[in-house]
């Protein structure tokens, strides 16, 4: 028998990572509660009818679909298996295929309860997603993906809590240095506008998200081969370079964009969005107006968002905007505004880990191993780890006789950081062994006082 | 546009039953920690070598295939296409599935991991899994499992200490009148020898595990049709239905089976899991051995274990059992013992909903909803939401200008149990008014009474 393998691009989580993964979501899953965001899940599986047409050719490319049950090729249309058309016959084979993002089972949620769901819904949503991309450092083929959002309103208070949201996480999770880069789609219009190149919204804009990436240079060369003038490159490279802080950049944006209705109406929810945030009564010195900010996807209209931590190399940790109409896709009239923003945690757990952030001990094992020197001192250690665990202390009793220094072997290899030890003196006394696995310190105490100094 | 809808067999969870599910999750997961086993994560998809052939011909059809990515079709069998030979042609088309269990995946982990685990490896998991079942109620084609299992000892202080969890988390979801039924596989193979029915276990197993379902005449005619002599079944019936305690139940059992071996074994491994329990000093009135519990799944080797929930008729809610070797599936040469316990968390949702034990007010809601007059108080607001925040109060501000009316309606839709209403003279005195909603009651007070009030 072969020895068996994980599928490319998927992951095991033992109880290390686990404990540390487990540390971000906590956070992230806290902040949201806090913020009156009430939690969803949905199923991996949806109909490939909600799937499909929703990311792009690309997205449709690498949704992973799954084979009808049964005899599955009973339906399948003759000549395009005899011609091995694949395309083709996969419309016949595999009805279900795994959630691609949270969005679109979000927005099928929406839809199919309208009824129930009380506007404005703040929804989170903490989920794995999967996609056949090809796997690479940091890509995986099942990730977690980490989202809230607020529909049913164009408040820009959404836009000023999501700002907070994200403060609130970079704190927790004592991470100080790190931005919050903030635009706005109306605002990238506005400047396609004032330089001419209306309708060609979709080109710059890639362009321009390639900006840290590629280079000035690239992005000229880019929108060179897209059919840009010089003229109109400089012009766009004269406004996303502004400088100064946010109140700045956006007067002198101001000035440049003013015979744009759609940029002045961007400037304006941006300006609303700071004025907004000073109320709030915090400090937040993370927000920074960056006009070379685009998001390549397009169903954002309104402001848009991102994260960056400094000093490690991981891209972008979280991301999001607003859009005008969640469920336009599902043919639903209703036009349901709304803005969110979605976690990486993949990268966030790498930034973290690159700046040595994760509490230390953190590893999920028990606080306590119970040892003992012979049958007597195993069934008297039994009624100690009962104990230990009323004091909701985890804790474990080595589930065998063997020698001492295995079991302490084995306190060690899971970075338990107590051992308590029980000899037929311990049980004459009453008073046990504590010893701090980490210090190698041990003391003689009785049962109460090494519950009162381990959970004081 | 067709209205979207789910996958037959799977479900969307939105807020009240996710914070009903969280709170039953929650507590299972806290007290496999405190017993010290550690988290694992494994991916949804595996290899399909990895999953076939381990859950017999039946879980073979039951698991979710997950086609090959792009040209699917390329390498596929011309005359098996040509055939439409479904069970040819998958084998060429699909290389993952669907997990459908999560010790299959624990095991495959170990045998990957075999150097960096220390033994005994206590391992608890959390996660879905997928079935192509039929569905009905209470069975669904997406649904969680919740195991534990600690393998690399035979000591059957694992045995009791499931049977403590067990104790332990029932006690935590407030469940006071249930039963912790365990037998011993052992036992079993002991009945069968005396019986003369040594190598029909399985038919025997089968029959009588559907005792409760059935009646004792079901299981007689079964064991008819299975070619087991009357007499055969009628000593098995004499035995099954010994009466008494644990202690004379088990001395009853000895007196019958003792000319069997491995059914002497069983009965010592019974008593000692009896002795080591009455050490932890613990009561436990639910332990009953129960020597008609067979449970279906073939792996066991030792103890086994069935928890049923009175008076509710939603079927064992937890089972589990001992193993004798873990990756011998993956060709593991190490013969690596385990037990195990797994909660089935549908049903114990249903069961809690039956008996009417989820909290009141669990709705994972916001606590404070802040509702405001005008655009004055509506900014002042934000100030107040942030202040509730800091305190842990989960809370939220109405987004937008409203009719208060519409405000305090949003409150009690979403079930948010206090209102705090902001208007001119609420600012002007510095006093906020606090309105319950549960009660209609309402005071004013300054926020940071109003603080104290809702968070003492």
């Amino acid at each position: 028998m072969n020895k068996p393998s994980l599928p490319k691009g998927t992951r095991d989580f033992g109880p290390q990572v686990m404990a540390r993964r487990a540390f971000i979501l906590d956070t992230i899953r806290n902040v949201f509660q806090q913020y009156g965001f009430q939690p969803l899940e949905t199923p991996a599986m949806e109909n490939l009818s909600t799937l499909t047409g929703k990311y792009g050719d690309e997205g449709d490319q690498l949704l992973f679909r799954i084979l009808n049950s049964g005899d599955f090729l009973k339906d399948a249309d003759n000549h395009a298996l005899a011609a091995k058309n694949s395309k083709e016959v996969v419309l016949s084979i595999a009805e279900k295929g795994l959630r691609y993002d949270l969005t679109v089972p979000f927005a099928r949620y929406v839809v199919m309860n309208r009824h129930e769901i009380a506007l404005p819904f703040k929804r989170y949503q903490i989920q794995p997603v999967w996609r056949a991309d090809r796997p690479q450092k940091g890509r995986y083929r099942e990730f977690y993906q980490c989202d809230a959002d607020v529909v049913g309103t164009d408040s820009l208070i959404g836009e000023a809590e999501i700002i907070l949201m994200i403060n609130d996480v970079m704190a927790r999770l004592q991470v100080t240095a790190f931005d919050i880069k903030v635009n706005h789609r109306e605002v990238l219009n506005g400047i396609a506008e004032v330089i001419g190149a209306t309708g060609k919204q979709h080109d710059l804009f890639v362009a321009i998200d390639k900006l840290e990436k590629i280079g000035e240079d690239g992005v000229r060369q880019e929108l060179q081969a897209k059919g840009f003038t010089s003229g109109q490159t400089e012009e766009l490279f004269s406004i996303v370079k502004i400088n100064g802080n946010n109140q700045a950049k956006l007067q002198a944006l101001e000035k440049v964009i003013k015979k744009s209705n759609r940029g002045m109406q961007g400037v304006a929810d941006l300006k609303q969005v700071l004025d907004l945030l000073t109320r709030y009564n915090r400090d937040d010195a993370h927000t920074k107006i960056d006009l070379a900010l685009a998001r390549g996807l397009s169903y954002y209209t309104g402001c848009i968002f991102e994260v960056t931590i400094h000093g490690v190399a991981v891209g972008s940790v979280s991301g999001g905007g607003r859009y005008d109409n969640l469920t336009q896709a599902f043919g639903s009239k209703e036009k349901l505004s709304g803005v969110g923003i979605s976690f990486g945690i993949d990268r966030l757990y790498d930034a973290l880990e690159e700046l040595n952030r994760f509490p230390a001990g953190m590893h999920a094992a028990s606080t306590v191993l119970v040892c003992h020197l012979d049958t007597n001192c195993l069934h008297y250690g039994l009624g100690v780890v009962a104990a230990l665990r009323t004091h909701h202390i985890a804790s474990e009793i080595y589930p065998e006789e063997a020698k001492l220094k295995k079991q302490l072997e084995y306190a060690n290899r899971k970075e338990i950081r107590y051992a308590i030890v029980i000899g037929p003196d311990e049980i004459n006394s009453g008073s046990l062994t504590l010893k701090n696995m980490v210090t190698g310190e041990q003391e003689s105490l009785p049962l109460g006082q090494i519950i009162k100094q381990i959970n004081p």
